[in-house]
């Protein structure tokens, strides 16, 4: 894939996808969210790196977790937030989606946070921008959503600050999932030791579209040893496609339970990028458990968003 | 009830009911919420106490009216306000509320604005926070609405400083009204001289449950003398219940006419929350005339919200 | 029309029609739109001119564009904006429209931005204020748009200062469009040469409500030497209505092509008021092409609404 993504320095000039990024540039990133926890923790909540800055969040799919997440880190920065309402905007009357863009773009607005079930209309968006204007994914289909990797690449080194010895697996529907793809190349640019991905039959990706990785059906193998695993969230509507069995079977075959994660090292992580199904990927306990870092992986959300708007925004 | 509202310190740490709050607590709140409008008056609208924190408004009933008085205070004491839209969140994904409740924490929010057709999800709510969030209520079920007793008891105050001579009436579904509830336990908190509550037979509350009232189902027989008259909104689902009988009906035995309102005290105030529904519960006339306080108390409700966000958030 | 927009100084009070303002009001806000246009451009985003005013979007019918528009400019004079959501208001459980407002006004709010399918409905509600509360019409029904009609002679006068020589052309549906009007208002006060409307027979305006402009149907002679040509976006439910035929026949002849386009002045310049509808009232590679000026339209929208707000709230 070439990448727009990085202006003629190699500075990030939008952020549609962690494949192919540099290892400098996560890490960049990454440090940048930390120093924002710091001041965070220090009392200095708010910043005024973006004043008069503008940010549309433009939701074509619905997500108040991730849309608000994005919120509150822009309006942290100083930065106004317009929520661009699909449903009564003219993009429903008819407007095409880069009318939509270029109508906002002329009222000198600075970032576009695009969520959208199509794959690539983040970049499609980017390749069609007529200013200097930045683009978010958000996520898109099942392509991509690179700051849930790098929120969960930040989760785990607070934890496990030594990567090249770790043993990760992510487990559900890894063929569907943008999560997954971009903890996949989040995890594996920093250098993480094995990367394990479990998943129902057929809703294992292809080999070749995740080299490095060991797929695995059987998810009590595929946790031994683990010193982390990442449990994705069920999509309901992949039953009705037939794709997986019942919720309960789904829940016996693939499951976290506080028996299943014993198979794991002993102090094994728990991870899920939420909303969960409780018990029907994870078990109750389990995600509320000592070993659960879900909450944390929230908090780190908004600093890792801060940290990208910083990138793509400050001066 | 036990009192989770109040911190070992005995300060106000949520504010989900005003049943049990002290006196001084109430006096408090009441002498801010006037420095406010002193301030505001004086030209003094956005003031800075609150700067990089963030207020949550969960509204799971539509409520444009007290969501946007909320909205405005928080807003004029520098928060950060997000309206969390319901609609399309994950708790319609089927993510619990708890869990809501937990990832917005986790975002590092300060206060949560809580309204919800169930009596007692506030203080759920308020009960299983894992960081130091205030949770105000909104309105929950028939229970409490404590903002709005507040502000009632603020702007009676400010045309009679002394409750112990003075006899108030609220008139209508007292049975399913948290206004009501909520009015009852700031007028008597601050020792208002005598309270009657009037409604239809079907819909008066249990004596029990307001000691210290008089009830009556004879509207004018409890309006004789009185030096203020709270007019409840007519929620027409009371109507497909058959609790009550036609507008017309009801407008007849529980409208506050003009004609009705002469047997009232000569200078009897008129207040209602509102939204009104003119000539049902209220004739046009009395809600327009010069008796009524029905935008006063709108007013009073930025300031009140103000005060109350002040005392929970302010350090 | 009288004039309640104006105060006893000749101030602009509201802003609700172009109709009957004096040509030195319109020139003082396109002036002080340039004004901001430069701080803009120089790195001034963000004024603080109007810090602690609150402004509210009243938005009776969906408008995504315009409403973003006003949104961002009164943020960037530094207001608080309250978008009222109409869907879930009091409005709908019976209010009249009135209550709303006067509850607004109780919250002291400082503008109103309003939008209404009904024809005078900002008018209805500036008459009715109880506060001194500013209305700003963003479209009612078919009688005006002023804002637009100001943006559309901003953009205009930018690339050809000397009005007094200018043929302009309006096409499209004249009968329906407070676009229309309000543009003739604008161009007409500012002494434009002269003003050709063009629209299908069913469609072409009541010409003693138009004095001063020529009416036209063939919209080849209509376009014949002018400078200027200002597209109109086909509402499809005209076409319901059978006062037009189809869109490809309404394209025949009524759309803008390139081939068109030749027959008027040699630089003449395009503008459309969006959203537009490609290849139905414009073609597309016309509206993308070098002689087109919507977006520029777009971007004087936010400098027009700032400098209509900056007036009207400005101390």
């Amino acid at each position: 894939m070439p990448q727009p993504q990085l202006d003629e320095h190699g500075r990030l000039r939008h952020l549609l996808t962690l494949e192919g990024l540099p290892r400098a540039t996560l890490e960049h990133l990454l440090d940048r969210a930390e120093q924002l926890r710091a001041l965070s923790h220090n009392g200095t909540r708010r910043l005024d790196l973006l004043n008069g800055r503008t940010v549309i969040n433009l939701f074509f799919e619905p997500s108040t977790r991730t849309r608000t997440s994005f919120d509150l880190a822009a309006k942290r920065l100083g930065a106004d937030v317009i929520n661009f309402d699909i449903a009564s905007s003219s993009t429903v009357k008819g407007e095409t989606l880069l009318d939509t863009v270029h109508t906002l773009e002329a009222m000198h607005c600075d970032a576009f946070v695009v969520r959208h079930k199509e794959s690539g209309t983040p970049e499609f968006i980017a390749r069609h921008l007529r200013s200097n204007c930045a683009v978010l994914n958000a996520g898109d289909g099942n392509r991509a959503h690179p700051t849930q990797g790098l929120l969960d690449a930040l989760t785990l080194l607070r934890h496990r600050a030594d990567f090249s010895q770790l043993c990760v697996v992510i487990c559900g529907d890894i063929r569907h999932s943008r999560v997954a793809r971009s903890d996949v190349h989040a995890l594996r640019t920093l250098g993480i030791g094995e990367l394990r991905l479990c998943a129902p039959e057929s809703l294992l990706p292809d080999a070749a579209e995740m080299p490095g990785c060991l797929l695995f059906s059987d998810f009590d193998a595929a946790l031994r040893g683990a010193d982390a695993v990442i449990m994705l969230r069920l999509q309901k509507e992949r039953m009705e496609g037939a794709l997986i069995p019942s919720e309960a079977e789904y829940f016996r075959r693939f499951g976290l339970s506080s028996e299943r994660l014993a198979q794991a090292a002993p102090d094994c992580l728990v991870m899920h990028p939420g909303p969960i199904n409780r018990d029907v990927e994870i078990a109750a306990d389990v995600a509320d458990g000592p070993r659960s870092l879900i909450l944390e992986q929230v908090g780190n959300g908004v600093f890792i968003r801060m940290a990208v708007l910083q990138e793509l925004l400050g001066k």
